[in-house]
Order: C-alpha cells, then sequence, then structure tokens
C-alpha cells in the first residue's frame, strides 16, 4: 500500500523551491508518490510557470487525470499556454464526460479545432455527442463508457465481449443487456456473472428491474433518484430507450455538494457562484446585488422612522430598541424558512399542506415569543418606564408571530413559482421582517403612549 | 423494466382509505410495484395504526428494507410495538450496518435482549462488534459483509471462494486480499478477475495500491477521502492493519447531506437537528438558545443608544438610520464568513495565510463600501442635514469595513481552536455587528454634531 503524503503549505513550499531549481529528478519521485487529485491540489496553488513545469513532468496518463480535477479557472489558465493540438492530446486519455466539460470551458471558436485534432475518431464521436446535451441535464453528466451485451449471448460469450469491451472502461460496476435496436433491457450484477455457468443464458440472469433516465432529466432528478435508492450507476436512455452513456454516484456527489454550496451562498446573499480564490472584483460584484437590496430596506426603514420624529423627539427612549426589534425579526424569519428550505429539498413536507405548517410554524412561534417578550419585559420594566415595556414586549411578540408567518409563508410561495426558496432565506426575508418589524413596534408605541 | 409509481399526497390518500377498508389484496399488490425506499415514504405519512398495518402485509426482506430507509421518529415507533425477538427477526435480514444503526436507536435495557434473540450468530456478533464503536468514526460507518480471499490463492479459487461468500453481500464491487494474518494486503477488481485466466496467481493481479482507513477515523476524513478520490467503496483495518469491514459511497452520501444540513442549521441560528416533521416543544427548544443570544445583543444595543439619549432628542433624525445600519455590518459580516466557512469546508484555503484573507476582504470591503456608502450619501444629503448624511456614510463604510474583518477573522479563529465556523455566519456575527455598528454610528454622529 502506498504511503499517503499529506498536503500541506509547507510540503507545496518545499515543491516550489525544486521548481525554482528545476531539480525535475526529485520532482519527478514526488509525482510519483502522490495521486493525481493531490497533484491537482498542488497545481491549484502554484502560479502559472510553476504549474506548467510541473504539469510538463507529470506522465500522460497521470497528465489527464490531474488536468480533470484542477479547478475551473486554473485549467483554464494551463490549457491557454497549450495548443490545440495538445489540448486534443491529453483530451484522448481523459473519459468522455471530464473531456466533454473541459472542452465546453475552452473558448467556442476553439473547440471544434480541438475535436478534430483528437485521434481516436470514437473518442471524438463520444465528446461531439455528449457536447449536445443541455448542461445540467443526465446527457451532460453521463459518460459513453459503458459495457453491454446482448440479450441472446450466453455468459461466456458475454465474457469474451467485456474482455473486448474494457479497455475503454476504468471501472466497471455492471454490465448492461440490449436488444438487437439496442434499447435497454436490463442490467447483469457483476456477481452473478462471476458465479454462473459459462452456458447459462443472459436472458436467465438479467435483472430486468433497473433503473434509468432519460437524457433529458435534470441534474437534480438524477441526484434524488441516486440517493433515494443508493444507486453507484445509472444508465442513461434516449427518447427511443436506446441505451447511450452511464452516470456514476462520484459525479453525482459533485452535484449534491455543489447544490448544499449553492444553496448557502444563496442564503448569505451571495448571487454567484464565488470562492475565496476569485478575484477581487468577482468577489465583490457577488455580493453587491443583495447589500443594495438592505440598503433599499435601510432605507425604507429611515422613512417609516422618519414619520415618528415628534414622538422620539418626546420619548427619546422608543429608539433604544430598535435594534432589538429588527435583530429578533431577522432571526425568527431565518429559522422558520431554514426549516421549510431543507423540508423542501428532502421532500419531507409531503403530504402536509401548506396550512398545516403555517399553524406549526404559528405554534413555534407563540411559545418562543412569549419566552421572549415575557423576558424583555422583565428587563425593560425594571429599568424603564412601564410604558415602554409594554410596548416592546407587546411589539416584539407581534413581530415574531408575524416573522414567523413571512418565514414559512415566502419560501413555500417561492417554491410554488418554481423561484429556488433558498433565495427566502437570506436578505430578502430578513430586510422585509426588518421594515415590517419597525412597523409595528412604533405603531403600538404609539398606541400605547397616546392613546392611554 | 418496472413502471415508477411516483408518491403523490393524493396516491398516499388512496392507500389510507384502502388501509381504512382493510383491502389487504389490492394493498399487497401495489406493495409489490413499489421499491422500499418508496414504501418508507409512504409509511413516514401514516399514523401508527395504518402504518402497523401496512408494515405487516411486507414480504420478509422488503421489511427489512423498508425499517432501514423510514425515518428515525417513525422506526421508533414503529418498533415500539414490537417484541423483542420480532425486532430480532427484522435485524437478521440487514446488513450489519444497517441492523446496527436500528439496535442503537433503541432502549439500553433491550438492546442486549434483542441481540440474544437474533438467529444468524454471525450476524450477531457482527452486530455487537459494530456497536462498540463510537459514533461517527469509520468503525461505526462500516459494514461487516465483504469478500475477502488469501493472497496466496488463484484465480480459480478465488472465484470459488466468492460464491461461498456472496450470499452475505448484496452488492459487490471489490475483493479484497488479505493474508495469513487477515492484514489487508491489496484489491482484485471484478473486471481483472472476470478476464483473467483461472489458474492465474493472485498476486499476480492484485492492486496493492489501495485507499484504506482505520476504525477510529472521523466519518468526515472518510468522506473527504471517497470525493477526492473518487471512491465507491473504501476497506477499513484494524489498529493492526487486519481487514475489519468496508463503507460504500452510499453511506458517505448521507454523511455528506447531513453535514450540509447542519451546517446550514447552525447558520441559521437553530442548534439542535430538526426537522419540520419535529413536535412543537423540540422545534422550539432548538430555536431559543439563539433567540435569547440576539436578545442579549438588542439589549445591549439598547444600552449603547441609552448613552446617546440626549443626542437624540436633539436630532431625533439619528434615529432614522438605526436599521440601516445594523442590517447592513449583518448583511456583510454574513456574505464573508459564508466564504470563508465554505473554503475551510472545501481546503481550498490551503496555502493562504490568514492575513491574506483578511487583505482580501478587506479589499472587497473597500470597493462595497465605497459604492453603499455613496449612494447613501447622495440620498441622505437630497433629503437631510449635510451633517446627518455625513454621519451616515461615513458611519457606512466603517461598519463594512469592520465586519468584513469580523466575518474573515471570527470564523478563521473558531476554526483554528477547532470550534463549527458554521456558528459565526449565524446569529453570532450577526449580533456581533449589530452591536459595532450601532456604536460606530453614534460615535461618528457625536463627532460630526458636536465637534463641527
Amino acid at each position: 500500500m502506498s504511503m499517503e503524503i499529506e498536503i500541506t503549505s509547507e510540503y507545496i513550499d518545499q515543491l516550489k523551491e525544486s521548481i525554482a531549481q528545476k531539480n525535475s529528478g526529485y520532482l519527478k519521485d514526488q509525482l510519483h508518490e502522490l495521486y493525481a487529485a493531490d497533484i491537482a491540489i498542488v497545481i491549484n496553488q502554484l502560479d502559472l510557470n510553476e504549474a506548467s513545469y510541473l504539469y510538463d513532468l507529470l506522465e500522460e496518463q497521470v497528465a489527464a487525470d490531474v488536468l480533470t480535477e484542477l479547478e475551473e479557472e486554473k485549467r483554464e489558465e494551463l490549457l491557454s499556454t497549450f495548443s490545440t493540438k495538445e489540448i486534443a492530446e491529453q483530451l484522448d486519455n481523459m473519459e468522455s464526460d471530464d473531456a466533454a466539460d473541459v472542452i465546453n470551458e475552452l473558448p467556442e471558436e476553439i473547440q471544434e479545432e480541438v475535436l478534430s485534432h483528437i485521434e481516436d475518431i470514437d473518442q471524438a464521436s463520444d465528446i461531439a455527442d455528449l457536447l449536445s446535451y443541455e448542461e445540467g441535464t443526465a446527457g451532460s453528466l453521463m459518460a459513453k463508457e459503458l459495457v453491454c451485451v446482448y440479450i441472446n449471448d450466453t455468459v461466456g460469450a458475454c465474457i469474451d465481449e467485456i474482455r473486448k469491451q474494457t479497455d475503454s472502461v476504468d471501472v466497471m460496476y455492471a454490465v448492461y443487456v440490449i436488444d438487437e435496436n439496442k434499447k435497454l433491457i436490463g442490467m447483469l450484477s457483476l456477481k452473478k456473472l462471476i458465479i454462473s455457468h459459462p452456458l447459462t443464458r443472459l436472458d436467465e440472469i438479467v435483472e430486468p428491474d433497473v433503473h434509468f433516465v432519460k437524457t433529458s432529466a435534470t441534474s437534480e432528478e438524477v441526484s434524488e433518484l441516486m440517493q433515494k435508492y443508493d444507486l453507484v450507476v445509472l444508465p442513461v436512455v434516449d427518447q427511443l430507450g436506446r441505451l447511450v452513456g452511464r452516470i456514476t454516484i462520484d459525479d453525482v456527489v459533485d452535484v449534491i455538494r455543489e447544490e448544499a454550496e449553492k444553496d448557502i451562498q444563496i442564503m448569505s446573499g451571495i448571487s454567484d457562484d464565488v470562492d475565496s480564490n476569485d478575484r477581487l472584483w468577482r468577489l465583490s460584484r457577488a455580493r453587491i446585488p443583495w447589500l443594495l437590496v438592505g440598503m433599499c430596506g435601510g432605507i425604507i426603514g429611515s422613512r417609516i422612522i422618519g414619520n415618528y420624529e415628534n414622538q422620539i423627539q418626546i420619548h427619546p427612549e422608543m429608539a433604544f430598541f430598535i435594534p432589538l426589534i429588527g435583530a429578533m425579526g431577522g432571526n425568527v424569519g431565518v429559522q422558520s424558512s431554514a426549516i421549510i428550505v431543507q423540508g423542501l429539498a428532502n421532500n419531507t413536507l409531503l403530504g402536509d399542506t401548506i396550512s398545516n405548517k403555517l399553524l406549526k410554524e404559528l405554534g413555534v412561534g407563540v411559545i418562543n415569543g412569549l419566552i421572549c417578550s415575557s423576558l424583555i419585559w422583565a428587563y425593560s420594566f425594571m429599568i424603564e418606564s412601564w410604558k415602554l415595556a409594554a410596548t416592546v414586549s407587546i411589539a416584539l411578540f407581534a413581530v415574531i408571530l408575524c416573522a414567523s408567518f413571512l418565514g414559512t409563508f415566502v419560501p413555500l410561495t417561492m417554491n410554488r413559482f418554481k423561484i429556488n426558496p433558498a433565495l427566502a432565506t437570506g436578505p430578502f426575508v430578513t430586510t422585509l421582517n426588518d421594515i415590517i418589524g419597525i412597523t409595528i413596534y412604533f405603531l403600538v408605541g404609539r398606541l400605547l403612549y397616546h392613546v392611554l
């Protein structure tokens, strides 16, 4: 078993030094010890000159694997120094789905040129095929490499066929069975194949009950299906039911992680998929839209408070609790909508009606509202007037109820109109609750101070 | 290929009606058409009587699969109506890891009794073994079912051995090779096994370069390793390097999803793992701690503003922009910390020092701060006094910078002290930024109004 080298920043610094000294012997030894995924992590941290130098030292197959694993921006940077022919050589050593992903990132004007340089005609046509599917569909996720045999064969003939086909397949989880029209009939588990007699006919051991998707299925549908039924590989068929590819769980794991990250970013008010290695301007542009939304909310808030200028002049203590009311409305709204957003993502809301959800959230709101407002009553009654204490605690209770309602209602409604409900957990609901909270607070205040 | 029935609330209502009419013939037909995962979704939505009735109609193996897939609370409810012997019968039909998970949820006093009723002695000892590992470790995640052969065998003998062993294994992705001390030597891919001659010795085709973990590895380490190297199955060894189990990717997919959900909940100020089907009191208790944190923040805020009571009396317009300052500090802080939390989760922060991150975030803060504060200057100069306009825009700029700094610094520091940095993205940083924002705002205000 190979030693695992941990990729630390010290280790990367050490490699950088060796690159500066052009110590190719030492570097080759090191690269030999590393997995492709680890080499990619190293290269992600190098500047372009260092990265090119190190990349050139890699063996052909490893180089292709590393290229697949690199971060998108680093890969673009590196490939921009390659000729179209050199890019084509790399793609020749990749699985078709990875190759299609890489080509998709290239500038359109050179995509065709790269394709024309790929030596393996089958590979080139597989890639061209995959490029035709829309992004985010099963077609764009799948790879063309798979092992399939005809339903009329025997186990022995099938194993011979597998010997021939496995050249193009890295790992093989299942063997698909098709009929003479290439229509998917079922699956052979490798286990059954190994333990069956060579003369057994495939139609005796085929498992006809196999999950599959059409090329047009969305990646969310694919990931849901594979998670629900614990699938490792999923065959993809075209509109006529013909087997055209397969999706493996490792690609879906990436989809799941990206989905979760996208939701977290949206909830945090970041509108674009960015990470902390992105450039300053991109980071800043991804955040400004929601800041402006928040600012509009703040301005509306200022107009509302502006209406009560006289009251504040007479009772400046009214201003003390503005931040508390705003913050609590925001917090409760975020909590409620996070629960709903997760329920929607996990399909655990099924069978429950919207009104049930609302009732339950309002129940939680009543409990938490009573706890919080009696605490704030006790505090403010001790150190402020009873009028202020009553205003703050009544308003707080109303704000918590109102935020529970909105935090439930808004994401459910967004979901019904096919808008990502995670948007509701972010600055949108927070801003809305801020405004509503202030309105309630000053309304209650005016009522108590002027009427009583 | 089987038809897939979509589980809608109409479909569930239909089944409920048939249960009420005790129409077991129709229900059995329906259950026959459904996958275990789908039956579990249905049962999750039934009350206990309905669930018990439907569950009793299931075939033995399907019943065990459904039990595995049920939501934890529904499973507990259902099992509480079973005798320990009946529970043991279900566990006999499960994979060892699923069985151990189920037993773990039972009250401690009956765990031993259930174990003693399991007929298959090997299964019982496997389960007892798995129960001894701490939760959240590779040992608790793994299953004991695996196929392993000795390094000295030939391919032919190995296939015979596989025939014997596969009874206990549902799906088989790889065959592990061990030495006479049960130490893990390497792996055989099924592909190689199928295409090799029966007389080939295993040591000629064994792949010694295999990833593995120790039983004590954390589930995060397992999930990181499997994601990084795109593994479908990972062998687990004990302290002596002996093969004791294997972890499959579908279990890890659940870990990944649960991690992401936990982070979202923590970021939203929910302290316990709850979902919207949980009981009212549990939902409410999971949220109250962070609401109280937010309330303390609000009270501190009220004390700070209290110090400026006279100023507010003279210049009540100062109060107008309190919500804006608070909201913007919160929004910017959440954005910054979300980026850092994700970077930490994805290990993309490697090689970057904390000070680099801080500088970059401050850069983004300066850009967005300049944009926002010039806009607010323009707005407030038009409709308020120049002093208020200057106060608001200077304070807003300072608040945005400060929130960028804290949003970066706090999660990085938490991470260094092994505290989940997602905590920082939630009410904690929001509350802190609220307080700091108000302090800055009134300080700037006093300076401008009194000094100038």
